[in-house]
C-alpha cells in the first residue's frame, strides 16, 4: 500500500520516451509542441493600421489626401510632410506615416482633410514587430496547443505542426457477471458500464481507445486477452478483477506477461485496490471494478501519466480552492476524493459518496480532496478538481 | 451599442426549436438528454456484496461453510441460521443472509469459518435499490452528459439514448490581405489564422464545423458567399469584414440575405464590433478580425449561443472567482475581457492586451473581467472564465 503522493510521485518518477508526427495546423489541438518554435518573421510583417481612417505624415490638423491602401494592397505610396491617405485597419501603413486618425474624427472636403483633433506620433499604427520578431522564441518545446495558439502559428504561416503523438490506449474490462447494453440478462447480472466511462473521460480530454475487449474471470481468458491488448498499445487500462477475491485473475497475468508492478493499493477512499504497473515502455493501469472507484482513479492517477505521455508541461487536472458551503468531517478513515459540485463558487460535498454511485458524481462537477479525519468549517477552503 | 449584460441578455432570450436524434451510449459525450430518463430497474437490481468475503446466515463468529457465490451467478442458496456462503464483490447475497464479512476477516479450518470480529446486520450488503429505485427520474431533460453519466446509462441497459441534436455551424473568413498558412505571400498580405482559432474552440467545447470558406473584400463575392453559407448551417460564424471600413461588407451582405440584426456593437474591449443576427431559425455572429477579438467573442457569447442550441441546462463557460496577484486598474474606457493565467489559484493579468495579441492568450488559461474603471488591489477576487 502507498500514499497518494507516493503514487503520483511514481507516475511524475516514470522514465519516458516520446513519438513525434506532423500534424496539419486543424488537427493539431490538444497536442504539445515536440520543438521549440522560433518566429520566422516579424509580426506584424510590417507597420499597419489598427484602424479604420487616415495615415498621416506629419502632425497637422488638415491634410491633402493623395491615396488609399486597402488590407492586402502591396504598393508603396510615397508621403510628403501635410500629405495622408485612406486606410483600413490590417492595411500596411505608408513608410513616412506619422499617425493613424480613425475615420469618425475626422471629415472629408473635396480632398482635403479636416481633423476633429490633434494626432499623436504613433497613434493607432501596430508597430512591425510589436508582436514578435524575427528569431524570436514563439512558444517553448512541450507547449500544449489551445486555441490562440493555432492561431498564432497560422499567422506564422505554418500549416502543419511537429507535435508529441498521443499515447495508443487499449481497455479491458473483466468481470463473469457483466453483459453488454441492450443485450439481455440474468439474474445475478449487471451491466457493463465503467468503459463507457472510460471511453468518455478519455474522449473529454481529448484521447481516444484504440481497442476495447471484454475478457471472463477466468486465468487463461485474462492471460492471453492481456497478452493480446499489450500487442498494440503504449497504455493498457483494465477495470476490475483487481481485488483480493478467487476470481481477480488481473494481477497474476500482468505478471505473467512480464509486467512489473510499480504500485498496487493506494491509502484512499474510493479506489483503494489501483495497480500501476510497467513492461518496458508500456504502462498498465488495473483501476478497481467499483464505478466512481474507477473513474476517480481515471482522473487522478491515469490522466497524468497520459498528459506526460503526450508531452504536457503539465499534467493531470489542476486543483483548485474554493469555499466549501456545509460543514464536513472526513471519517471514512482514509484520505477521500468526494463526488462535490461547486456551484456559485462554493463547494458541496454531495449526497452518495459509496464507491458504487455514480448518479452523484453524474450530478456533481468536481472532485474535492478532504484528508483522513480533517474537519471542514463553513467557509473553509477545499481543493477540487474540477471534472466537468 | 448594446453592454455586455444586454448582448448576453438577447442570446438568452432567442426562441428556438431544438432537435433530436438517437446516439449510440459510446457516441453521446457532451450531449444534452432530450427527455428525462426513468430508471426500468432497481440499482443495484439485487442484494450485492461490497467485499469479497462470505455472506453470513445470522450474527454469531462460526459458521457452516456450504456453497459459493460468484459475480454474475444466478443460483439461489437456501442460507439456515449458522451457514455461510464464500461470496465475491458484486455477486448476489443469498435471500436469508444478514451480512458479509470482509475475507480479510476471517479463517477457514476445513468447512468452518471462523470469524475475527462479530458481523453487524447488514455490514457489506449493498442493498437492492440503494442508488435508484425502478421509476425513479435517474436524470432530467436537458442533463449534460458526462462519463459518469454514460456509466449509469450503461448500468440501465441503455446501448442509445435520444439526445438535442447539436447545431451544424459554418465559418465564414473575409479579407483580401489574407493568404492560407503554407502558401506564398507578398508584401501587405498575412496569413489568415482566425479560422484556427475558431475551429480549435469549437472542438475544444465537442462541436465542429461543417464548412469553411474564405472569401474576398468584395460586396457581390460577400453576398453569394454568405447566401450559400446559410444553405447549410444552424450557425455561421463569420470573421472579420463587420467594421465602419469601406471595405466591409459583411453587414449589408446579411441584411440582403434576410437576416435580421440582433444587436450590433457591444461596449467592451476588446470585441467592439460584434454582430449577431438572426434569419428564421438560423443564427449569424459576424467577430471582429483581430485574432484576440474574435476568440474572446466566441468565449462570451457564441458558446452560450451553441451551448443553448444543444439544450444544455446551463450556458457558456462558467465563471469562477480567484484573487488577483498584483494591482490592476481598468483604464481602457471600456468594461474588459482580460488575458489571464490562474496560476496557483492567483489571477495574473497578463501582458500584451492589444486585439491584436493572441501569444499572450494562448500563454494563459482564462480570461479576467474587470469593469471599465474598476481598480483591483492585492488579493480582491476576480471573475474569471477558464478557457485552457
Amino acid at each position: 500500500m502507498v500514499t497518494i503522493q507516493e503514487a503520483l510521485r511514481i507516475i511524475q518518477d516514470q522514465k519516458i520516451s516520446l513519438k513525434s508526427e506532423l500534424k496539419p495546423l486543424e488537427e493539431a489541438l490538444g497536442f504539445a509542441l515536440e520543438t521549440e518554435t522560433i518566429a520566422p518573421f516579424d509580426v506584424p510583417e510590417f507597420d499597419n493600421s489598427a484602424m479604420d481612417g487616415y495615415a498621416l505624415c506629419g502632425l497637422f490638423q488638415e491634410y491633402q489626401l493623395v491615396g488609399e491602401v486597402a488590407a492586402g494592397d502591396s504598393k508603396e505610396i510615397e508621403l510628403k510632410d501635410g500629405e495622408a491617405v485612406r486606410i483600413f485597419t490590417g492595411a500596411k501603413v505608408p513608410e513616412k506615416a506619422t499617425a493613424v486618425m480613425m475615420q469618425e474624427k475626422t471629415s472629408v472636403k473635396e480632398s482635403t482633410l479636416y481633423l476633429d483633433e490633434m494626432p499623436r506620433v504613433g497613434q493607432n499604427i501596430r508597430k512591425k514587430g510589436g508582436q514578435l520578431t524575427e528569431g524570436q522564441t514563439v512558444f517553448e518545446k512541450g507547449h500544449l496547443l489551445n486555441p490562440p495558439s493555432l492561431s498564432l502559428m497560422g499567422s506564422l504561416g505554418l500549416e502543419a505542426l511537429e507535435v508529441i503523438s498521443k499515447p495508443k490506449i487499449n481497455i479491458i474490462t473483466t468481470g463473469n457477471e457483466l453483459v453488454k447494453p441492450g443485450q439481455p440478462k440474468t439474474v445475478g447480472q449487471i451491466y457493463e458500464s465503467n468503459s463507457f466511462a472510460i471511453s468518455g473521460a478519455l474522449q473529454q480530454f481529448g484521447f481516444q481507445y484504440h481497442q476495447k475487449t471484454q475478457i471472463k474471470d477466468d486465468f487463461d481468458a485474462t492471460k492471453v486477452g492481456i497478452k493480446r491488448a499489450l500487442e498494440s498499445c503504449d497504455v493498457l487500462i483494465i477495470s476490475g478483477g483487481i481485488s483480493v477475491g478467487d476470481y481477480d485473475f488481473v494481477k497474476q497475468s500482468l505478471e505473467e506477461n512480464g509486467v512489473n508492478e510499480l504500485f498496487y493499493k493506494v491509502f484512499q477512499k474510493p479506489g483503494k485496490p489501483l495497480y500501476f504497473g510497467r513492461k518496458e515502455n508500456q504502462f498498465v493501469f488495473a483501476l478497481p471494478g467499483n464505478p466512481a472507484s474507477s473513474l476517480t482513479c481515471f482522473y487522478v492517477y491515469v490522466l497524468p501519466l497520459l498528459h506526460r505521455l503526450s508531452g504536457y508541461e503539465k499534467n493531470g487536472l489542476t486543483t483548485y480552492q474554493f469555499p466549501i458551503k456545509h460543514p464536513f468531517k472526513n471519517t471514512f478513515g482514509r484520505p477521500s476524493f468526494l463526488k462535490a459540485a461547486v456551484i456559485d463558487g462554493n463547494v458541496e460535498i454531495l449526497d452518495g459518496q459509496g464507491s458504487s454511485m455514480i448518479r452523484s458524481m453524474a450530478k456533481g462537477n468536481a472532485l474535492a480532496f478532504v484528508d483522513d479525519g480533517e474537519t471542514l468549517n463553513d467557509g473553509d477552503m477545499v481543493r477540487c478538481k474540477l471534472i466537468s
